[in-house]
């Protein structure tokens, strides 16, 4: 029995479901209601001493941080999420590096709803976001002009950079950056999302409790 | 030929400085002076996409973001940072993301002072780092107590983790933030100045061009 502890807006959450479903593992979903404070609970904290989502049960095991659990289904099912030598590994996880330690934790909504209210109205979570999001796309579209970028990231086929990518450009679309600068993202967003596996774990299949 | 593009203050540079020293590889420091805007010049855009260190050239290549930096050191050089099996990787690697992921990027100085600016005397840049830094320290704190804990964040041995850990407890330290609390990180800290390597990355031994 495999359960995620998980919000369905979280990119980090849709990180991990994209990569479940892609492996065909059948999992249950426990909604953890950021919006509601639900991840400090006593419960979620002794799950994940952060206090955020995902963490994955899978194998008697409990697994926190999205990027460390893709690793561990990488290795454990043979997932091929990273390619077959060290320096073209390397270019994967710079990739999705570039998106889940540059762009996310900034634009995490404590992190963000933080800085804007201290603010004062200097700042919205809007322009929060778009001034953190587009230049953090904008480097990794540079990434992505790279002999070695393919149908996807790397190559032709889902790497762990793809899998960090979709749910940051969900997330840009919804705080309204202009995608349309962003040619190599907006094609491997297209192609992600015409698999069926990668569809299944978008936001909006989910409904609010 | 190693070339190392970083900052001696970046702890993200400090990491690799680490990972190098440890695997007693020789390097060319070659310092971007992130006070003086160095980062954005079209130089060290062309070798990091996203302006920011370290870079490391490495074997003709060129590698971005410090933590596939440090999988890739240890993938070619048998490094041993990661234990030997997917459940015990996936542990390092969590708590080195909580570090990574969800502490330092928040507390990158360009984030950092785009929050304080914004928030006209609310926050200070100390009272920035303090309130981001110590949570996410006392995340790590629990995730460390734990039966796998050892000399290091994990057994006996010097892991991803714990060279994650060191430069972030060095900013603690710079930001105020009291690590009398943290006795498990405190101790691991003392651990790892023991050896001369870890000692020889730190950013005293540096002197300001």
């Amino acid at each position: 029995m495999i359960r995620l502890y998980e919000y369905w807006r979280s990119s980090s959450s849709y990180r991990v479901r994209i990569g479940l479903n892609l492996l065909g593992l059948a999992y249950e979903s426990v909604q953890i209601d950021l919006a509601g404070g639900q991840q400090s609970t006593a419960e979620n904290l002794a799950r994940n001493p952060q206090g955020i989502v995902p963490t994955l049960e899978i194998e008697g095991l409990r697994l926190t941080q999205s990027l460390a659990i893709l690793e561990y289904l990488d290795e454990q099912y043979a997932a091929g999420w990273l390619p077959g030598n060290a320096r073209d590994r390397a270019r994967v996880r710079a990739i999705a590096m570039a998106i889940a330690m540059e762009i996310q934790p900034v634009c995490n909504l404590r992190v963000a709803k933080d800085a804007v209210s201290a603010s004062g109205g200097t700042y919205s979570l809007e322009s929060w976001m778009r001034d953190h999001i587009g230049p953090g796309l904008a480097a990794v579209e540079t990434m992505l002009d790279h002999p070695q970028t393919g149908r996807f990231c790397h190559g032709d086929a889902v790497s762990l950079a793809d899998i960090c990518l979709l749910p940051q450009v969900y997330n840009a679309r919804r705080w309204g950056v202009d995608m349309n600068q962003f040619t190599q993202i907006s094609r491997i967003e297209a192609e992600m999302l015409a698999l069926d596996a990668v569809r299944m774990a978008h936001p909006d299949t989910y409904t609010l409790a």
